[in-house]
């Protein structure tokens, strides 16, 4: 098990993650590094962490386990810089929601660093939102390499199942294009669907149903700008498949052919009754 | 107020709404016919209606106000059927959630007939599923002829009121392209969502935010052909408008112009949030 475990980034993911090793390891020591010192305060003010180093040595110098939960377009960097400064038994987990660029890029730092993505969340960002019971039951992702030290991989799965969470393991290329059709897709089609539905009456009208087809919506856009430069190519072949399928209900609609209208609606909440069981 | 209220079709909307007024309106005589024997029972059986009348005749001959809950297609028909056996004072409402076809077909019962869509729902179906907390807060939308007795429009509003609705007045046609946009739209939309991730990988990785991006995915596959079918040029349009919108977002992200993607998120996430403030 892990005794010191180090965060550079406390936002929601990083936050939530931290109170939960608060929560189930009470033992483990939690120190962090975050871009504003107001949630740097408000970490060690609420006992989410227990010290914060003023150096990047003296933070990762001697933890066992770093994770990095910074912006996605800071992680790449701060592994390169890390690396040098932890301990040969240290691991390095990153948080990103993509995860090939990251991966690829960092191909030679594998005896300490494997990729991970904890799918959990929520639409709001920040540690005043984040909290243990997020991580419940949800799954986290882990890229390893070929050469990623089995030791390494084995204890990070065991520590997030200790934290309540489903780790699986995952070809990050195949992670990306599911996460595009999933994650990503749906939440620029969430966009995309409320520009066609900009005007008065339509607000009044607009009800539960509209309100939960656009949640995730809600979510932070930068968040939505970087998934679109990391996943670029999964996202735009996710739009463009989703572009057909609305075309195609567009022929059998306009052609009138209900029942293969019926068939498609009925093999669609099948599809959803196979995921959601 | 009304004295006797008969409903012809008791499923979930029509089930609801004579649950709200044995709460909120003890005093009044609801009766209904339904297409299942079953149905009827259990609404007799758990004290939603207090009579069940084996003729049409005797249903609706002394009814101040009939409520059609069937299913769409039989609205026009069942109008058309009742409006003869009728006394003069008597309202019919449909409850139709696509309204200008109705609205035409009916323009010459004008002095009886008045076009309403509740706007409330659950991806249940039937009786079982009915709940008089369901109408709590939600729209009511009347689509009144320009002929129609304002006391009798006046009368519905302030029963609907009086159940817990917010009832609001709209032209049919502007109904139906809200509707479409807010409604069929993202049900089609979550259909076709669906179909884009039927695989292992995605299933396994699906969460919180793609259930509830394809919650409305769930409704009766039967309705959405209705809906197809009866608001089919709206919807048709709707449709067209959002695969336009996908193309958009296609070309900010293929282009690389992350400046204008931001804003369109931006942007898209402000439309939601006028809407639930």
């Amino acid at each position: 098990m892990f005794q010191k475990v180090a965060f550079i980034g406390l936002g929601l993911i990083g936050g939530s993650i931290a109170r939960a090793i608060r929560a189930k390891y009470p033992d483990v020591w939690v120190a962090a590094k975050t871009a504003s010192r107001q949630t740097l305060a408000y970490a060690y003010d609420n006992g989410i962490i227990q010290d914060a180093p003023g150096s990047l040595p003296e933070l990762v110098g001697n933890a066992d386990l770093i994770i990095l939960a910074p912006p996605i377009e800071l992680i790449i960097p701060y592994v390169k810089k890390i690396y040098p400064l932890t301990k040969p038994s240290a691991i390095i987990l990153d948080t990103g929601s993509t995860k090939e660029e990251i991966v690829r890029a960092l191909k030679k730092y594998s005896d300490k660093f494997i990729g991970c993505h904890p799918m959990f969340g929520s639409e709001k960002a920040g540690i005043a939102s984040s909290a243990a019971e997020l991580l419940q039951g949800h799954r986290v992702i882990f890229t390893p390499y070929r050469d990623t030290p089995r030791g390494k991989l084995l204890a990070v799965l065991q520590f997030f199942k200790g934290l309540g969470c489903r780790p699986c393991r995952a070809d990050a290329r195949e992670h990306d294009t599911a996460v595009a059709a999933i994650s990503h897709v749906p939440y620029f089609n969430a966009a995309a669907l409320l520009q066609t539905a900009d005007n008065d009456m339509k607000r009044v009208l607009a009800a539960t149903g509209f309100q939960s087809c656009t949640r995730v919506a809600e979510s932070d856009p930068p968040w939505g700008v970087e998934v679109a430069r990391t996943n670029r190519r999964e996202v735009l072949r996710g739009l463009k498949k989703l572009r057909h399928e609305i075309a195609w209900l567009e022929q059998l609609i306009g052609r009138g052919d209900y029942k293969g209208l019926k068939e498609y609606l009925e093999y669609s909440r099948q599809i959803r009754r196979n995921i959601y069981k």
